[in-house]
């Protein structure tokens, strides 16, 4: 690859000019500017992004954290929010947590040291890493702290509209599916779809997943020990594990939705593929992915930027797991 | 955030000195060393890795280009490549294609802008792009260049192992669902179908996807104009356009597998939950992933390693979209 030691050479001027030129530090005469741009070009030469991040105190590196991207949720927003880095002609860092907050740490370390502009962090385990840092942060889900804003889905009317919809179509007997308590958005469903089972006087069944599953990932049904006999309108967490839900359901010789109902949350791209299509709640993931971007991108542009909540609505999306309406 | 000069303030040091340090560019004393040494990890101090990069002639980042992650094969692919990366203390910065050439060239110059130790290419569009570069590479499925190493499935054995199992399950009339033309790996598993065939004295109907759709999401089923009754045993080129088939047959008021056999290709981590549960070929997603990036290292620490192709070897996985032998 062309080095800047190359420009030099074919232009016949010094290392010290050329430096001068590329990053706007001082004077280069016009008559220089237009051998080294000529140069430039006809070499095709690509700036070195760490002497320039050193130089203008401005990385162009944006640090991307995710759970993992096998919920097709998060890949999605990684491939929209990745996309619209890279059109900047911004770097994106790719951090993982898979939940651990020691790679979490890792992450975050790794962040600092690219010296990132701006970081979007994917449901973060431990707040604590974050809130200390002088660094502008956009969090999807987690509330983090007061200098962070939060992007979230509006989760608890979410749960609300699941539980509506369930009761509309004939349901009588409710059972939630919990995620892990740790992780308020769920936390937040689960108010909504209870809150909204007390106002019409109606008692909700959990089931809490237990062990050491991953919430992104389908869970084997044979792991999901419950009847469901005991409940008719079935609101799970999120999509992958509705599917799961959904075969154990059939695991028992129970129909979907003949026999029992079943609605996930989230609207990942493989929902409506799911046999039989999943009724959600849409989440908006292109809506969500485009604001947590362009939220980091005027934080960094201006760093009073409001820190309030932005809380993007949500829609009741009726496919064919709750079709039909029971007698 | 602490910074090197706070860590000179602390320790009553010169910056020129704890730069040394830093770098071990230098003579530092034991004395001095020692107070660093405390100062750094007293203050969770984070080095620069935009000027260990300068320094060094080492970036300590990877490139990872993916055409996105749409696909839950590359999003699985990404995640366990991704974390080894950040497990190795590296950086991970990350390119999308999105099949678009313009778009790679902005990934490819976006790498080198950051001086990337080495890149890891899932399907390259522009071969030419990378051909050139003096960095190493290890490419996913697209044959480069010979100072590339690529890394593939056994797409053609894969291919021979679809028909034989189609055949044993008594299949009679074949279509082969075909993908674009320009992607190799897609041409070798329709050659070691086609093959396999022509030995077994059978003929294949083909159906070739049309218009701007993307390999790597399912396709809207009424967008497959073709009837399934003039076939019993259909293999498509990838798990996600599987499904797609899948939903048009049902469309089409036919049963998989009752009436028609259908199997993909990859194994990727949701085909086993489609419904039915999908037969495909394994193209081993973890083995493939550990692969890329141990080659990649191994090429870092020695640019002289040998260039051939590693082919992974591939398994057919039964599952319920093929269960019954024809009469």
């Amino acid at each position: 690859m062309v080095s800047m030691r190359d420009i030099a050479k074919i232009t016949g001027l010094s290392i010290a000019t050329i430096s001068r030129y590329m990053n706007h530090s001082g004077y280069v005469s016009e008559e220089a500017s237009l051998r080294i741009q000529k140069a430039l070009e006809e070499t095709d030469y690509i700036p070195n992004r760490n002497a320039h991040a050193l130089l203008t105190k401005r990385s162009g590196t944006i640090g991307l954290l995710v759970p993992s991207l096998v919920n097709p949720y998060f890949a999605y927003m990684a491939t929209r929010i990745g996309n619209r880095i890279q059109k900047d002609q911004r770097g994106c860092i790719l951090g993982f947590t898979e939940d651990n907050a020691k790679k979490e740490k890792r992450a975050m370390e790794m962040f600092m040291g690219y010296r990132v502009d701006g970081i979007i962090i994917v449901r973060a385990v431990e707040p604590t890493l974050w809130q200390a840092l002088d660094v502008p942060i956009v969090s999807f889900e987690s509330h983090i702290g007061p200098q962070i804003i939060t992007v979230t889905a509006d989760n608890v009317r979410g749960g609300r509209q699941a539980f509506r919809h369930l009761l509309e179509k004939g349901c009588r007997r409710f059972i939630h599916v919990r995620g892990p308590r740790w992780f308020t958005a769920l936390a937040e469903r689960e108010t909504g779809f209870v809150e909204a089972a007390t106002e019409a006087g109606k008692e909700v069944l959990f089931i809490q997943l237990e062990g050491d599953y991953q919430v992104d990932v389908s869970l084997d049904e044979r792991r999901i020990d419950f009847s469901f006999q005991r409940g008719d309108g079935v609101f799970v967490f999120n999509d992958v594990n509705a599917l799961s839900v959904m075969q154990a359901i059939k695991s028992q010789g129970l129909s979907v939705p003949e026999d029992v109902k079943v609605m996930g949350f989230d609207n990942n791209i493989a929902s409506q593929f799911y046999n039989p299509s999943l009724t959600t709640v849409d989440q908006k993931v292109v809506e969500t992915s485009n604001l947590c971007y362009e939220l980091l991108d005027q934080l960094i542009a201006d760093p009073s930027l409001d820190k309030r909540t932005r809380v993007v609505p949500v829609d009741l999306l009726e496919r064919h797991s709750t079709a039909g309406v029971f007698a």
